[in-house]
């Protein structure tokens, strides 16, 4: 296989021409950013992906993880001392308060950063992940005293973090948790089984701080009923030193399609007297904190489908210039070429190309969205901004990782029979990406997320919004003479109107028939998935045109940035109309079926 | 994970509705054969796949295979016994020459047991598969003496073959194949190196019959000099009995993301004096003689990814009958219930059976026409059906694999977080099915082969007939006053437009830009792969109707096909314009970068 390498030259496009990096880097808190640090990050990033990380990708899936009797679990070789590389390096407090040690950049430059970390090694970047869910719990609804107590070690990285909220008989549905939390003076005790927990156990670092969703004595039934709790697998002493281990223990991992080097634990909770947790904000609240999060768990999740694949066509780009099959079609007599010369292996080199930089340019307008959020200077600018992340986090982390996993499985392709032989390394990406559409909410919870809580709850306002914008970028298309933005702007105005005429649909249908708008949620979050990428690409399009125009050099970068357009305007685009269909007609035969005739 | 259960009533409805079986046991030479005996066989398989091979697909993944330094290879535990009743049950001759000990059973017969090899185990149904490949090359173009030294042990199983094509550098493009064969008296002796060979090496049977692509020394280059030749691992004495071991050995298996079950051998032939080769037909033909037995092979190929959807299907099914999670969307405050009840599962369900059924039909449409082919009184009908066979077979190989691997992947989704844990079964399903889409010939080679030599050669001949078939099930919808059926009638015939519309602009571009048309061959196949699902869908249809109107019981069953083809319509045939539009506008990007702008 190849090793990986951060395309910075594409991620700072995405960054600069679309996502906004220079409005970003002037909001308040922001003070010391500046496009120098912003570039020296990345290529550091860039470095340590490729130098650390990247190689120890496939070795991680082949050998896996070790699970001992003494509930202790063995990583793969190298990946302690690449841990403590990275937390010496300061790579996991990028974005996080300098309060608590963090660096306290944009969320935009850190979801580049952590694109990285997923292309080069998703397994690994687990890891991270998990722990920044943990930190943001503990920063917005931890008390003070947690705070300096939990937060330092976390925002380095010397510890990780986990969220704990499946059980065996509740997944999607929290509602049926079960684990029970009983109060002992300042702290609770924590009796229960979780599973699917991610990085539960490990060796990387000498603590763990799981964040835990439980039910209180006199909790209420239901999602009502829940709160949350940090419950450190050691004890932490008021000076901030170790103490007693506590009652959670890993009694196994799971052996997984893919992610292998990433421990999947299930943990036992107070097989003694009962693990100690301290309570974060009010009883009965878990589950309102744990949907704070949520946005940035699923956000870091579609990163992942982007991440992986990115990964997935560098190894693909890599194999079709190098493997050397057939002629050139139009030149059968001549010499057999290098794939990349075939036209199927160019369209599906494209397919992937095209769809990892519409992933990219969503997932970092979005995190600008997140920026701008936090940080805008008025109540309306942040509001909106808001209001974007809110309607945009489903269809990026659905569409992403449902698109991650294609573009996978399409880098398999590219390689013919070699991809299906694990040394090649094209299959792991697939194996890997399978699980993102997956965990933090399938993608039918995402699907019914927007359009329950995104669509229908306001009315389709903020999706008329966005609507608008896409509108007007269609009228910047058509406003010149160019003849591929024009082509582009009629896919994007079918995209468009596809979308509205579903939304109006949904908005028509959700009182009478929900079910109906229920069976339709992922055809319609696909297409607000390919509407949305089309977008992106025809901004990318825009700006790649404006630059020609001023002749700013590097004219090829550019024009394949059209001509990458283009395409995905045709082939994926294109595919909005019927998605549309599929949306608007899912209610008259999805149901149709009696449970027996099946 | 669930056991398999063959799916005989469907099967039967697809075998008796729509593939015309009353027809094809009329022909001549099946005069034995009745409809009484096809239950029996497909009871009798059934059962031995539901009992003897469902049962170690997931312990034959789980162990996979050993290859030892001797260059033997040991098979999962079980396989041998299970081998050895297949070859005793008679199950391995079905469809041959009563001659060689084979049964003399229609190819649709035949299909529909190979499904089920393929559904309960796919590793194993790679055993049968390839050596039916060979029987029918030594079938077709053996001579006499090889036919009764090698056939008679082939047909019966008692021995296997296998297909030697691919070299490390000759794959898609055997016009690079190196393997040598010189001539030595009656034999030749072959040296060369092969890799991918399926079941190339096992310990199910004593001899293992490698059907070898070779070049003899005045060959010319390139594909026009390429020989077949058959090389056994033990040669056959005049007896039958087995002489001498033969210079051929298994130098490695490969570490594949799938099949684990199914050995993927390297093989050295010659690394001593030479294997001993004969020549099967004339020299330098065989490459023509491969293709002749490609339509077989591919035809088969798609079958294991209608089989593996089966299989993904029936255990989703189960898991979601079983697995309480959430509330019904609709009564919020009621219980907990079975996750099949939710509109998003409930979706992902009928896309598997749609699809599933969708892929049957035209399986065993296919199969039927083989029959005719092989078997139809008069020319013309020979030649129609030979004509049909040679412009289905990539759509069928190309549409079925490609959707095969959507299904399985979508049975994983059903699961959750346990879909991704092996344990659990459901992975396994596109681990095993991501091959199909690779060999015996690419998605991109079927739709090279369509567009050029099914659909160019004859000006779209082929396809006009196809269309005018398809255009006639369109009427037949629109002619009563059914809603579902005038609804599914109105996507067919959006689906058959633009399946003419593409054929038309692929005829008049085909000639002058080779490239644009090769871009767009993938789209063009999935288009009529979705409108060839979509007419038998809608035949499905309309053979229930007839079945309600006639009141002729088992009112559910009929209704739901009904319902089935109404799901397909709205959620498949509807991408067909978005399909028709990637085809015709592939050209105007796809290769618009240079090789550097990747």
């Amino acid at each position: 296989m190849t090793n990986y390498s951060a395309p910075i030259r594409d991620m700072k496009f995405a960054m600069q021409e679309l996502a906004g990096m220079e409005e970003v880097i002037r909001l308040p808190g922001y003070e010391e950013v500046s496009n120098e640090l912003v570039d020296q990050v990345l290529e550091g990033a860039g470095t340590f992906a490729a130098e650390v990380w990247g190689p120890l990708n496939v070795p991680g899936d082949t050998e896996g993880l070790k699970w001992h009797e003494d509930g202790s679990v063995t990583t793969p070789k190298g990946f302690i001392e690449a841990y403590g590389k990275f937390v010496e390096s300061g790579w996991n407090g990028l974005r996080f308060d300098p309060e608590y040690g963090g660096q306290g950049l944009p969320k935009l430059v850190d979801t580049a950063v952590m694109e990285m970390w997923n292309a080069s090694n998703m397994a690994f970047s687990m890891a991270p992940l998990l722990t920044q869910g943990a930190i943001e719990a503990v920063f917005l609804r931890g008390s003070d005293e947690q705070k300096q107590r939990f937060l330092h070690k976390m925002v380095s990285g010397e510890w990780t973090g986990t969220m704990n909220l499946t059980e065996p008989q509740a997944g999607s549905d929290l509602g049926l948790i079960r684990t029970k939390a009983v109060p002992e003076g300042e702290h609770f005790r924590i009796h229960g089984q979780k599973i699917f927990i991610s990085f539960g156990e490990h060796d990387l670092t000498e603590n763990i701080v799981h964040l835990v969703l439980a039910r209180t004595p006199t909790a209420p039934e239901g999602v009502r009923g829940i709160s949350l709790f940090v419950v450190p697998k050691f004890l932490v002493n008021d000076d901030g030193s170790l103490g007693a281990r506590n009652d959670v223990r890993c009694v196994s991992i799971e052996h997984k399609m893919g992610i292998h080097a990433s421990p999947t634990a299930v943990l036992a909770f107070g097989d003694g007297p009962g693990a100690i947790g301290y309570l974060i904000g009010e009883e009965n609240r878990g589950l309102e904190y744990m949907f704070i999060m949520m946005n940035e768990a699923r956000f870091g999740v579609g990163v992942q489908g982007l991440g992986v694949a990115e990964r997935a066509y560098q190894q693909a780009l890599a194999n079709a210039k190098e493997r050397v099959q057939g002629k050139d079609a139009t030149a059968p007599k001549g010499p057999s070429v290098p794939i990349i010369r075939h036209p199927d292996v160019r369209r599906m080199l494209m397919s992937m190309k095209s769809r990892v930089e519409a992933m990219r340019a969503l997932a970092y307008v979005v995190a600008a969205m997140f920026d701008q959020a936090h940080r805008a200077g008025d109540e309306a600018a942040r509001s909106a901004a808001h209001a974007g992340v809110d309607l945009l986090i489903p269809i990026l982390k659905g569409w992403c990782t449902e698109t991650g996993i294609e573009v996978a499985s399409t880098g398999i392709q590219v390689h013919g029979g070699m991809g299906f032989i694990e040394e090649t390394g094209a299959a792991q990406h697939l194996r890997d990406a399978r699980i993102t559409t997956i965990y933090e909410g399938t993608t039918g919870i995402q699907a019914n997320d927007l359009i329950g809580r995104k669509v229908l709850r306001d009315g389709g306002r903020s999706m008329q919004a966005l609507l608008a914008q896409i509108d007007g970028v269609c009228a910047q298309l058509e406003a010149g003479d160019d003849a591929q933005l024009h082509a582009i702007g009629a896919r994007l105005r079918e995209g468009s109107k596809s979308l509205a005429d579903s939304m109006r649909w949904i908005l028509a249908t959700g009182g009478q028939d929900l079910n109906a708008v229920l069976a339709g949620a992922v055809p319609f979050l696909h297409l607000c998935g390919v509407v949305c990428g089309g977008w992106q690409m025809a901004r990318a399009a825009l700006a790649a045109q404006r630059k020609l125009a001023a002749d700013s050099g590097d004219a090829d970068f550019y024009r394949a940035k059209i001509a990458t357009a283009r395409f995905f305007a045709d082939q994926d685009l294109s595919r909005a109309r019927g998605l549309a269909e599929a949306t608007m007609h899912a209610g008259a035969s999805t149901m149709a079926l009696g449970e027996d005739q099946f």
